[in-house]
């Protein structure tokens, strides 16, 4: 298995990778090569999901997958309320509803966002399947080919898919272990306007980032608001983990201190169960209206069955003590995979210590590569996903994003293990065939999350 | 409320309609107004959005809506299966899934497909939720913003939204009883031949339009396919309604003698329940590569537990025999709505005879027009959907579309009694006030379905 690191001149960020040899392999058997949008000119499927096929195997521990436990759901008790929903009132779940949502859970998504401090209206919410379809949405009325979008560097891999899918130019800003740098973002904003380019929005995960782990403290949350402010920069909050500290209140939302400049997307896939694809978007009037048409173009409405499925499990299920108990799960294997870390990993890795949500965010030891290691420790039945799929840039390749959200304890401790062996084995031969080999192994500088990125994001 | 026929020209296309008067008030209200991507400003709420809030009331016998006939399902059955579902399998039924939808249901739409003459493998099977978004995906990946589709005249409102929504420019082509017609097909084709404008795809619903309630004869499916093939046009074939037709065996589908050059677009809303939001795309691996890679930017994934429940629907529900029961329906309500088309409607009117499927398409006396009738209709407690929403081009102002899916047959006769009179008054107020109101009294062609369109549409 080639073991090689990328050289430093190749771009071809995740999953959007290679599309030159997707091309030339699709023109052989794709008679409508020729015809594709050019927004789906460089779709093509990533060249690791081939070994993410591989890894879902049983003997491999998977410290790759974003999957919430849903072991822990009391599944006959919501089971029982679906069977009821359709048999008592399945000509309205069954049947087409509106494409804002239904309007009673969109009041149980109000209530629900009051524990972060957000005081809505039913009426500026819209409901969407999963917070992935808001995050489309909002990119769909938002941005022309070549527009402008901040997001943290390494940011969500399914919202850089997205804004790749109507081509945006994402713009990477850097983080610290308390979140987006506002210095940075300052910087940006000013430089951006310089040139002449207006951003479209800044797109941030505040809370228990994916796949940074890390949360914006309250001092920069403000600080945040109110540089966007004074440049009038419309801010996206996804916010899916909020609801899933460790430890204390939840943290205030942006959304809380600003009701016009922020966008705020929710979702029940981390808290309930993804398998039924129920988010939302808060938004002010005007963006809302928006929003409620492009759902219609997408999809007419969504699912009345899964919207009503949640609306009764938020009014007759103890979903409070629900959350409580994916909490304390989640923290035992957080606390399982931060003690396998600290006791197995080898020298020169460093790696951030999230107070929620499902991920550590590590850094190799310079000269290591995650994506080309990533065959040898599936080889050693342990899976991750490289750094790289996190930034729009090709940058990341020197760390990896790590779960702890799936498997129990004792797999985690056994993957971290196996991880550690294989950091192992790949330093080995990296100071056996000494410093030919591409790499950095010389630099070190401030300790920061972010790749490399043009001046961004310093390393 | 206004009676006064729209000038002929004013190019107000519902449902976007207006988008001068809605960007002036947006503009008061919406900080956010000048940054919209160029696809979004001219969404803008349909001005008939308002009057058919009202004609949900339920003294309104609603003509206008698609709904399927809920109530005609095993509720009680279909509950059971959804509570053991998720009480049994609800590690899966609540987890994500993949982009490309839950093998086993692709390989239960395969089946369905084999209904229609269909070969296909479940590997060339995307699942969508609705072919509303696999319409949307479909559009996301061809279409540039200028590029052509052709439609026919009228076409669905859903697909046009969607074409609209990503900037495309629609060209209609006529039907007639037997659906598209070939001859004008391949002008239009020849015509931008000429133009050097290629066409991306020719969207068409050949089985029970909607909404010219007409199915493309099966001597024309062969010469669509061979036009379509001569100009390596891509076809998209949407068939929502195959299965529902009233009399003997379901057509068969173009897709059935055409692997590479046809998209099918299916759907499971009028045959099992539009709540779930499962329908599917059929395409060729290229496209269908595409689509899976446009799906996970749209949505990550679709409804795990919507998909499940269909698969155990289709493998443990007698389906083949509930499509019967709803075929049945239909056709009673079907027969009602003509019966009292033909005893009440005053002269002038003109009508289809749908063989299968939800609508009926009724053009009104010369100079009436049905969307500034509207308002006197819901006066009148009776509400249809104007013709104008069914062309991109703003011309449909004279047809209307009926629809016999939802009311039970005495409320349909009520409806079309009630829509008589509101045609009487309509006829006698042109009658009192002559000839100086706007419309063309005067013009008599060819029966056609299609509106007056820049010579592609004769009238």
């Amino acid at each position: 298995m080639p073991t090689e690191p990328a050289g430093p001149g190749r771009a071809d960020a995740e999953p959007a990778a290679r599309p030159q040899a997707a091309h030339s392999h699709a023109s052989l058997v794709d008679a409508h090569v020729g015809r594709y949008a050019a927004r789906a000119q460089d779709m093509a499927a990533s060249e690791i999901r081939a070994l993410f096929a591989v890894a879902a195997r049983p003997e491999i521990v998977s410290l790759a997958g974003g999957m919430p436990y849903i072991t822990a759901l009391p599944l006959d008790a919501v089971g029982d309320m679906a069977g009821e929903l359709v048999a008592k009132r399945g000509t309205v779940a069954l049947q087409y509803g509106s494409a804002q949502g239904d309007p009673g859970l969109r009041e149980g998504i109000c209530e629900v966002m009051s524990l972060e401090g957000i005081r809505a209206h039913p009426d500026e919410v819209v409901v969407t399947a999963g917070s992935q379809q808001a995050l489309d949405l909002i990119t769909r009325i938002f941005i022309d080919p070549g527009d402008v979008v901040l997001a943290e560097g390494p940011s969500y891999v399914g919202a850089l898919g997205t804004f790749a899918s109507y081509q945006a130019d994402v713009i990477h800003v850097p983080m610290d272990d308390d979140g987006l740098v506002p210095g940075a973002l300052a910087d940006c904003l000013a430089r951006l306007a310089r040139e002449g380019r207006p951003v479209k929005f800044l797109y941030t995960v505040p809370s228990f980032h994916n796949p940074a782990g890390v949360t914006l403290s309250a001092r920069r949350r403000a600080q945040v608001l109110g540089i966007c402010q004074r440049a009038g920069v419309l801010i996206v909050e996804d916010n899916p983990y909020g609801l899933l500290g460790f430890d204390g209140e939840p943290q205030r939302a942006l959304r809380a201190d600003d009701a016009q400049g922020v966008v705020y997307l929710g979702s029940f896939s981390k808290t309930i169960a993804p398998g039924l694809r129920v988010g939302w978007a808060l938004a002010p009037p005007g963006i809302r209206d928006k929003l409620v048409l492009a759902a219609e173009a997408a999809v007419l409405c969504n699912s009345s069955l899964a919207q009503l499925m949640i609306r009764d499990y938020l009014a007759g299920q103890p979903w409070r003590e629900q959350v409580k108990v994916f909490r304390e799960l989640y923290r035992d294997r957080r606390d399982a995979m931060l003690d396998s870390l600290g006791a197995m990993m080898p020298e020169g890795c460093r790696w951030t210590r999230p107070a929620g949500g499902f991920y550590v965010w590590l850094q190799l030891p310079p000269g290591l590569n995650s994506k080309s290691m990533l065959p040898r420790a599936i080889s050693s039945r342990v899976a991750y996903v490289p750094g790289t799929g996190f930034y729009a840039d090709g940058n990341g390749a020197d760390y990896l994003r790590l779960s702890y959200c799936f498997p129990e304890p004792a797999r985690i401790r056994e993957g971290i293990r196996r991880l550690a062996e294989v950091v192992d084995a790949e330093t080995e031969i990296l100071a056996t065939f000494g410093p030919g080999r591409p790499g950095r192994p010389g630099r070190a500088g401030p300790a920061d999350l972010t790749g490399p990125a043009d001046g961004l994001a310093s390393q």
